[in-house]
């Protein structure tokens, strides 16, 4: 015995959201169903909007229902500096840890040729425009320390061989408030690797 | 900064779904807007439909779009057996351990009169009905073993007082499999209390 089809269906569904399995999605559409139709129906419309209208930002390609985004569209922004990250989340933290005071450009995703994921898939070709219709100076390439962020930062650099372009990365180290005795080898080593003189103030 | 503001409102509403905190309502917006737009519109449709067209069986009261849910339709089950749980994953549970030939009952809920669910807010009177127009023998009472569970048991017996009809609660003791030494005291005194002859079998 099981639920009604419809009840199934529902279910179903529910598991294309990440880190649902079957038992979270009967809870889910039964709390739905059972105290929450309100909530539901709201869930609903506002999904449907939102796969309808949220797009990428035409300059920084991050989401967005407008067609530039707030950040883009702000004065306050150092014109001459562009932080390439592979998502929107990345984007949000970077912002959120402050500090940063530059522009941005989204990838989402980095390269994985086996994926057939190439550079037009990751809008390396809107980059290359960006850095020729903008005054930027430095480009930070913020993809994440796993080995295919590394491919695609190291790609990237490759294209702007000989251009007037700063490229930096992210440092790496130790985490903050971490202890040594739990950090990973190879973290460890890149500390050792990259360690700065001590300023002692 | 953050998302746009419908992104937000996404990350917003996906939070009626049960155990979603701001993290994993933002991890499911970015998942569905980013990788599974198709999925996300699945879920909107079926989601939509199933707020629409499910309801309560007009027997058992479980959720169902039909007018009577199969399990009621079936010519299979024994009409003189009656057991009344609390929700329809109650009713699910009880079907997959097998062995309950009889009939269902949803309550969707239990007596709680400080939150002002009374009688009629889990069916009683239609309840009532059925136990007068039905050729029911036995009524087991399987609402949770919980304070609110024991008292709307009590308050069903109290209704069918002299009534020819023969209740029943599930019987309480340690879990199988459990061990004693992590079964709570409450459980254990019940299971001494209710202690069965040993058959040695």
């Amino acid at each position: 015995m099981s639920f009604s089809p419809l009840v199934e269906r529902l279910m179903e569904s529910l598991r294309v959201l990440p880190g649902v399995g079957p038992k979270t999605a009967q809870r889910m559409a039964l709390h739905l169903l059972e105290r929450d139709r309100e909530g539901g129906r709201r869930l609903t419309a506002v999904l449907g909007e939102a796969l309808e209208a949220v797009g990428y930002c035409r300059r920084c390609r991050t989401l967005t229902e407008e067609e530039v985004c707030t950040l883009c569209r702000s004065t306050r922004r150092d014109e001459r500096v562009l932080c390439v990250v592979e998502s929107p989340a990345d984007m949000l933290a970077i912002e959120e840890a402050g500090g940063y005071q530059g522009q941005y450009f989204v990838l989402h995703g980095h390269l994985s040729p086996l994926d057939g994921v190439g550079p037009e898939d990751i809008g390396l070709d809107r980059l290359e425009t960006r850095l020729a219709e903008e005054p930027i100076e430095e480009l930070i390439l913020a993809t994440n320390p796993t080995v295919e962020g590394e491919a695609t930062a190291h790609y990237i650099a490759s294209q702007l061989q000989g251009r007037p372009i700063r490229l930096s990365r992210l440092a790496y180290g130790v985490p903050m408030g971490g202890e040594l005795e739990y950090v990973d080898g190879g973290t460890l080593s890149r500390a050792f690797l990259g360690r700065q003189p001590f300023a002692g103030d």
